[in-house]
C-alpha cells in the first residue's frame, strides 16, 4: 500500500512540496546524463600506466610474436591467461577479441544465422522462428541483438537467485525453438544479482528440446565487486561438461569497466568444440584481432591479482556514490512505501521499481528537471516494461555533487507520480 | 613457345643444371615464408612514434569527446579526416570502424544476407542463389567471404586497365542474382593493376538487374606506390551518384600496411544513405570502436602529406625487394620464355604466371627447398586456378638475402618444371 496512514490531504501536501523542490532544481539548468553504464573519469585515470606499458622496443610477446604485425587469431597466450585466471577457464577455451565484448556476441548470433552453432541440425536462419530466454529486468543491448535477428524474446523473471528456472525448465524442455538465454550471472544488469550455485547447475543440467540450446553467459560484472570481496560463483563451462552439455554455455568478458571504456580487449570462452567453430569463422572476417592493445593489457593487469587491487581501486571510487544513492532514496522514499531499489554488492546499476505505471512519468519529469535516465522500458525485450515500473539508475559517471542532486530530482519525481496516482485513487 | 630454339638435348642440360642448383639450395634448411603480404620489421618500425601520440593527459579528441571512455560509434573526426584526404571522400561518407578492413567487408555481407543493403528488395538470405563476380586473379580472403556465405563465384579476368568490363557488363545487365564485384582498384591483388578511368565510370553506371548491386572497393593498397608517384583515379563514389547509383559503391582502407599490421584502423565509406545503414546496424553489434587507437593514428599521421611522406620510406624499403625479384627472374628466366611476371608500381605484391598446369608443381618444388609461397589456385575463387599457371609472389616481408635465394629457388623450380613438360612432349 502506498502512502499507508498518509491522508489524501498529507499527500497533497507532500506533492505540492515534491513539486517545489523539482521545480527549484529544474531552475538550475543542470544537465546530467545518467543513461549508461560509464565510467567516470576519475576511474579511467586509474589506468593511465596503460600507455606505458608497452615500447616499440618490447612489442615481442611471450611466444616471440611482434604484436605490430599480422597473425595469431585466438589472440596472446599473455592476456588469454589473465582472463582464464578471471575467469577461471583453461586458456585452450579462450579466444581474445577485439575492444568490443557486445561484438563477439552479435558475431555468435550472425554465426548461428549462417552456418549455425556446433550442435546445431542446421542455421538458425533456416527455422520459420527462433525464440532466446530474456531474464527481466536486463541488458538492452542483449535484447537489442536478439531482436535484430528476429528473435521472439520470452520475458523470464529474475529471481534473487536468478532467472525463474523453474520457469525457464519448462519452457526449453517442451520448446525446440528456444535457442538460448541471455545471462549476465555476477552483479547482473540492472538488478546485481549474483546467480546461486543452483541457479548456474540446473541452466547446465536442463533438459533442452533444442539440441544447441546456447547460454549467452555475458560474465562482464565478474570482478566489479564494491566491497572487497571475490565473487566465485559455479562455473557454468564446467557444470555443462559434466552434464553432457559441453557446447551449451559461450561465455563473455571485457576489460572495458577495468581499464578504458571501448578501448580494452575481450574474450571468448567456451568448449573446445566451441573454440574451433568460433574460430572458423574468424579466419573468413579477419586476419586478428590487435595484439598490441592485448599486450599492454597483460603486461598492465598482469594477473588475477593484478586485475582486484585494480578493481578495488574502482570500488573505492564507486562505492561512496552506490552508497549515496541508497542513503538519499532511503532518506526520501522509506517512510512512503512508494518505491523499492537494489543496494548491489558490485555492477554498475541500481534497479529501482517504483508505482506500477508510473516509470514512464517519472523519466519525463526527471528529464524536464535535467537529468536523462535510461529510457524507461530499455530494461526489457521491445523497449516495453510491462509494469512500466523498472527504471535503471547508473551511478558510475556523474560526480558526487551531481549524483546527489539527480537523486533528489528522481526521489521528487517518484514522489510526484505516486502522490498524483494516490490522489486520483 | 617455351625452350623456343632450344634442342632437347638442351633443354636437359638446363634442366640438370637448375635440378642440381635447387638441390645446393635445399641442403642449406632455408625456412622463408613468403605466403602473405606481411610488411618486414623494418617498416614496421618506421610507425613506432605511434606509441608515443597519445598520452593519458591529452585524450580528448577535437570534439571533446575522451577517447578513453564510451562513445562515437562513427569514429573520431579527426581520423575520418585522414582517411577523407586520401581517399577523397567527405567526412561525413566516413566511418572509423577497428583494426581489420576484412571485418568490416564480412560485416557488409552478414548486414546484407540478414536484413539487406539500401536498395534491397530483401534479404540476401531469402534468394535461392546470389552471385558474385570476382576479378582474378585476387585476393583469397575477398573470395573466402563470398563463399562463407554460399554465394556462386565468377570469375572475371583482369586486363591491364582492370576487370574485363565486356564482360563485367553483359553479365550485371541479364542477370539480377548477380549481387555484386570484388574490386583491388589501385595496385590491385595480385597483379598490381590500376583501374583505368573509364573502368571505374563504366562500373558506376554500367546497368545492373540487381538494383542493389554493390560494388565492395577494396582501396588497401591506394597510397601504396613503390615510386614517388601519386595515383589518383576516377573517383568511385562521385562516378556513381554522378549516374544516379550512389549506394553501389563501398569504399573500405585500412592503415594496416602504413602503421602496424593488424594494430591500425580501418574504415568504411559510401553515400550518406549506405553510413546510415551501416550505422544503423553497428550500434546493435558494438559500443563504438577502439578510439584511443583512431586518436595515435590521426596525431602520427596528421594528413594526407604525412601519410604519404610515411609511405615514401615503406617504398624506400620496399623498392629494392621488388626490383631485385625482377632481376633475379630476368637473369633466369627471360632467355626460355617461360614464365611472365608483373612489375608493379606500386602494393605488396607480384604475380607470376608460369606455364599453364604447372604452378602446382612450381610451389612443391619451392616448398621442398624451404620456401612457402601462397597456395597455388589462392589467388582465385575456391582456391581453384583453372590454368594453373598463377602464383604470388609476397616480397616485403622476408630480408634481402632471404628474397635473393627464395627467387632463385622460384626460379629453378619454374625452370625445371617448364623443362620436364618441353621434354616430355
Amino acid at each position: 500500500m502506498v502512502f499507508e496512514g498518509i491522508s489524501k490531504e498529507n499527500a497533497s501536501e507532500i506533492l505540492s512540496e515534491a513539486k517545489m523542490i523539482l521545480e527549484r532544481y529544474r531552475s538550475k539548468d543542470l544537465i546530467l546524463n545518467m543513461s549508461r553504464g560509464k565510467p567516470c573519469p576519475e576511474q579511467i585515470d586509474l589506468s593511465s600506466e596503460l600507455f606505458f606499458s608497452v615500447n616499440p622496443d618490447d612489442c615481442i610477446g611471450e611466444e616471440g610474436v611482434d604484436c605490430r604485425n599480422y597473425g595469431e587469431l585466438s589472440g596472446i597466450i599473455e592476456m588469454k591467461r589473465v582472463f582464464s585466471e578471471i575467469l577461471d577457464i583453461p586458456v585452450d577455451k579462450i579466444c581474445i577479441g577485439g575492444n568490443s565484448s557486445l561484438d563477439l556476441m552479435f558475431n555468435t548470433f550472425s554465426r548461428a544465422y549462417t552456418k549455425g552453432l556446433p550442435d546445431s541440425e542446421k542455421p538458425w536462419s533456416k527455422y520459420d522462428s527462433i525464440k532466446f530466454l530474456c531474464p527481466v529486468p536486463g541488458y538492452d543491448r542483449h535484447f537489442a541483438v536478439s531482436e535484430y535477428y528476429g528473435m521472439e524474446m520470452i520475458n523470464i523473471p529474475m529471481l534473487k537467485t536468478g532467472p525463474d528456472m523453474i520457469m525457464v525448465e519448462n519452457l526449453v524442455k517442451e520448446n525446440p525453438s528456444i535457442k538460448g538465454i541471455w545471462c549476465v550471472p555476477v552483479f547482473s544488469n540492472p538488478d546485481g544479482c549474483v546467480y546461486s550455485d543452483d541457479t548456474v547447475e540446473r541452466l547446465a543440467k536442463m533438459e533442452c528440446a533444442a539440441k544447441d540450446f546456447t547460454i549467452m553467459w555475458d560474465a562482464s560484472y565478474k570482478v566489479h565487486s564494491l566491497y572487497d570481496e571475490e565473487i566465485e560463483i559455479a562455473n557454468i563451462l564446467e557444470e555443462c561438461e559434466k552434464y553432457g552439455n559441453s557446447n551449451r554455455a559461450l561465455i563473455f568478458a571485457s576489460t572495458s569497466k577495468i581499464t578504458h571504456a571501448g578501448a580494452g580487449v575481450v574474450c571468448i570462452g567456451g568448449s573446445k568444440e566451441s573454440i574451433k567453430a568460433y574460430l572458423k569463422t574468424a579466419t573468413i572476417s579477419t586476419i586478428g584481432y590487435d595484439k598490441i592493445n592485448m599486450l599492454r593489457h597483460a603486461r598492465f593487469l598482469k594477473n588475477k591479482a593484478g586485475v582486484l587491487s585494480k578493481m578495488k581501486k574502482h570500488a573505492e571510487i564507486l562505492l561512496p556514490k552506490f552508497e549515496m544513492v541508497n542513503e538519499i532514496f532511503s532518506r526520501n522514499l522509506d517512510r512512503y512505501n512508494i518505491a523499492g531499489w537494489t543496494n548491489p554488492r558490485g555492477g554498475y546499476f541500481i534497479s529501482m521499481n517504483v508505482f506500477p505505471g508510473t516509470a514512464k512519468r517519472v523519466y519525463s519529469l526527471c528529464k524536464e528537471a535535467g537529468v536523462t535516465l535510461t529510457s524507461p522500458g530499455a530494461t526489457f525485450p521491445y523497449g516495453y516494461d510491462p509494469e512500466d515500473s523498472n527504471i535503471r539508475i547508473a551511478p558510475t559517471f556523474p560526480s558526487v555533487t551531481e549524483l546527489s542532486d539527480a537523486c533528489e530530482i528522481i526521489s521528487m519525481a517518484v514522489i510526484i507520480t505516486a502522490a498524483e496516482v494516490y490522489l486520483n485513487s
